[in-house]
């Protein structure tokens, strides 16, 4: 119960610490029979590789895949798919110099409180190259989506305090080439180019900021989620809050949805004699933690990078009291690169739960 | 993997509907030798159950709890703990009237998508009755963290736009007492009388009002919680965006931390020669996952309940455009119930993950 | 992980003592819309329950169940489906001249070694009544299974020595009339006759004696059960073992098969046309942990009852030697009543399984 | 839910095809600060490797162990162990000729049947190469079942009709030393030479013959092992059960247990003034499922080898009779080879079983 698995019927594992030798996951699971496509698997992990961009940290990897197994002739086999990322940039000597001391808000005084000692290279397992083997398997969980028509799309909505408006109804394809014409990986220009400014000069003054991503899930048919306790957005909230930096989730009309009346809340059903839909959305296209077809959308709240440029006081191993160096290599605001983890771990509670419905009924 | 079993070593699994003769909860897990105090699981039933108040739902339950097993001479014995909670007033035919058509905002639709039909009597399983089920489960967890010094508190930290203001450092006796003065369960006099006036015009004019729950645990040791998927905060938010109606989860610096810089967002590790301890606390004592030994806090956004006195326009199972009555017992507000809900899923939750504690490190 | 829950996505908890108000059990996964039959539940309960003929011990029970919750209006609903079943004989005082010592063979010491302490009323949860509640659990399984053909049929092969000659190839209904015309519940009438007088004798002896279980499986569809850890034959190999009193497994051929050469062990293929199907079977209808379409089969070894009728030398919890009483009411031969539980167990398995082979494959 | 990961708290997942890059397996789980020796490790996997003496498959595999993740400076870290084995020796033109049709007594029928097409060079996912990753995990359970004294061996106890006597009254490392003074791991000198002479025979018969593998624990303290489903034997069943060719598993007094009267089965309790101990172990060191302190005992039975140097009649993918050319390299018997398997799948279920004990009792 050590917890490095996600997904109950579309499961992954991941491993590896940041300057060991490689990376990876195990997604046991998958169906068998999909067409993996390696050069998506490859371009979701491009987009979330570091040095990217002048807005990105410039430690260099180049996140290249490897399959181990359960990948015969194109497809999915139903057996374990095993993906490797070699690691190929780990100085690790950049982080002999804090090695006894507790960098504040990362996770060093936490491990070594949990375990006793820690893998101090750089994060271990605490760092968010972890994420590379979600975003691996996630882009598998994203083709088994696919082909049932289920999309999935996130961008930056908020840098700081500057809110992007909210996404236009477009399609897919569309939001994400506005997504990917600029480096922050918002949908609407005008706010792209202020984040970008924004984050200029908050990497010039060798500080981050944090920032919020939405995501909006296309195409999910009714009745995907399970009741009580496996509802559809609780699955998406621990996926999301289990991502790195993360403080904060919320879905359909959320944290607002708490000042408002019930009456003006409700989502009212209408039919054009097919399936009901709603007028409203608040609902955020779930209910009762069982999707009800419309769209499914949420947002995620990012707390600032902790690495900053800055000398900062703090306590060793020792119990003394300590200072430590703001050098190495960061991200001033992890947002731009953290938009297709987010759809990462979206697709993989999707493809959780859409195999899960697979036993709702009888026949 | 149909979802009604919550946590890993200390793990409950619920059942029941509104409207069938009982609802309960079996608890596996549980560590042997516990000293059981039945009337403080009642009490915990209390807090929850309806018609206590002018403010919460009139329907009557006495919600008591019958030990089926696990328990033998007051204390645990390690095998699983069954509770059973009968339902009372079951009024089946106050539904009958809506047997064929969708509330709107209520799981009436979802159900009926994933399953084919539905226990449309009150709202079956997807009905908050559920939650007595985690009350009484998430007492005994309660009993557990005790043993560790481990308390949890939760209060309403606003109805609709009216926010208390930020918790005084009390101890936990002496925010249950201030909680306990009033109807509405906030800790702030000036602020829970504001409150309950807003519901009471609420109810008056047959309406809802969503609100937030804002909850701490004190005193949990350095070390609790999983690294990666299983973070501390992961499964706390799980635990809370599974309870009905909850929208939004925050914790620590939560959604306002995305808008802060690194630079005024670390927390300063200091020490007074024993254990670290941070100046600020906008990990809400979480930091990569792992509990920090500061105070953990989160704020929980609840929705407006669905049900209104009013007429609505929705669909009915034919697909034809139908009209819901507004008739029948409902909660104006949810909070005030739901503060013992917060409590006992933030206790499950804690429960679960001390015990995983216990493996890890060799000896 | 304290081991009450058996399955993956046809799951059920079990609960409760033999001298406590109630045993039961929870099945969560369950599909929805399959018609339940309670009455058939019922018969499966009674072909267990104690005092059915005078081989059996003369405890009463009627064991009458009663659903608490996960079926409407005559099928199951998706959502938890809660058994339970109330203990009406528990004459808890015939257990207390043995509080403090350990009865031979029985659990009494080890759960004080793992616990601490015990229930120590007829064996608490180490009781066999626990496995009433599989039955009930199992029943339904049945009913899910027999949805799709699949026929599950258990008798007694073997009392001490008396072995009965191996099943001939009769269909289900017609052996269920054989197995039901004896009260040893063995297909075989002369046999059975034997085996009936071997009990008789024992049982004046005060004494017990051990036995064999044999269940076949029909029309159960090739591709059944899952590679590696969770093969069809480990998964109904761990069920059967988790059946008190079992000390051994055997599927197709068995312990026998280790004895034999590969050139006369291998079944050899054909085919009519359709699908393939093999001459032989000694592959029990599994082949690399996946059913072939072919007859599944196995046998279980039960051991002797330990609770006999003869005083015993033993220890007590105070680590003195003590010396048991044999008195009260027991089994003289546990396999006629067991016939039902190997079943269910089969059933649960076959039902689980059935259910992840759901997900196999995409589309 | 696809059945690759084994264990709860000490918890492997399983990937790789015989003939793909490298086979692997995920310890998720292991406490931290474990002292873990790779050449123990690596001297598992040699007892486990093809090529090892002439009565063991001719494929050359040097097997050697590569550590990913989860060891930092000699000790781990508490996050996951990956251990990656690359394929050298995989001629996967060798299954060309076999590529459509059904080998029998293989898994090849049964894959098609489950996943519509499978990895056909050389069994694919179903190889027995597939347990070199259980070794070398298993190697590392036994690390940490070594720092509480807890050992475990098994022996070759039978090839074909050739039984060696029980096992002697002899310290762990005294059997070991027997045991590897012969090629085919049976500790009784004068039997492994009658044994060796069956094997060579054997193979020059190009046929295989099946064998039993004994198999004990030594050390391991009353009160492990949970009671219900997963019995400590029940849990040593199911892993035995999932090693490739296996078809029966008996612990204690196994199926001679089953021809007993209880007053000669019963394990009457005497105690020297310490812990209880009985004169007689036919319950195998487990009672209800928990250990008592005794020395552990089971015994395993492997089916001969399918693969055979003789031509046999066979199905291909289109259903028409076929033939199966008798070439390509195989084990004449499989046990002793699979003996170190059978101790690793056993250590990874003590481990398991071991670590979920610490949360038994409160405090």
């Amino acid at each position: 119960m050590a917890g490095n698995t996600f997904g109950q019927l579309f499961k992954i594992s991941t491993f590896g610490e940041s300057h060991g030798p490689a990376i990876g996951v195990i997604i046991d699971g998958c169906p068998a029979q999909l067409n993996i496509d390696l050069d998506f698997i490859q371009s979701e992990l491009d987009k979330r590789k570091p040095g990217q961009s002048r807005i990105t940290t410039q430690r260099k990897e180049s996140d290249t895949v490897q399959v181990l197994s359960g990948i015969f002739e194109g497809k999915s086999t139903g057996t374990p798919i095993a993906l490797l990322i070699p690691n190929e940039d780990h100085r690790s000597k950049d982080y002999e110099h804090n090695k006894d001391v507790y960098r504040p808000s990362h996770a060093d005084y936490t491990y070594d409180a949990k375990y006793g000692f820690r893998d101090h290279r750089g994060g271990g397992r605490s760092s968010a190259r972890e994420t590379a083997a979600r975003v691996a398997a996630g882009a598998i969980a994203k083709l088994l989506l696919k082909e049932q028509g289920i999309e999935i799309f996130a961008h930056v909505s908020a840098v700081g305090k500057i809110n992007a408006p909210n996404l236009e109804d477009l399609n897919i394809s569309e939001l994400l080439e506005l997504r990917e014409e600029n480096i922050v990986r918002c949908v609407d220009p005008a706010t792209a180019k202020q984040m970008i400014e924004c984050i200029d000069g908050i990497r010039k003054d060798g500080d981050t900021i944090g920032g919020k991503i939405s995501c909006l899930i296309k195409n999910c048919p009714a009745g995907i989620g399970e009741p009580v306790f496996d509802k559809l957005h609780a699955d998406l909230g621990k996926a999301m809050l289990s991502i790195n930096a993360v403080h904060g989730f919320e879905y359909g009309s959320g944290f607002t949805g708490s000042e408002m009346r019930g009456s003006e809340h409700n989502d009212i059903f209408i039919t054009d004699g097919e399936t009901p839909r709603t007028i409203t959305n608040f609902s955020g296209g779930i209910q009762g933690g069982i999707s009800n077809g419309m769209e499914i959308n949420f947002t995620v709240a990012f707390k600032p990078v902790a690495t900053i440029m800055h000398n900062q006081q703090t306590v060793n191993a020792a119990g003394e009291a300590s200072e430590i160096k703001g050098k190495g290599r960061h991200d001033p605001c992890v947002v731009p690169r953290a938009v297709v983890i987010v759809e990462a771990m979206a697709a993989l509670v999707l493809a959780d739960q859409l195999l899960r419905s697979k036993t709702n009924r009888v026949g």
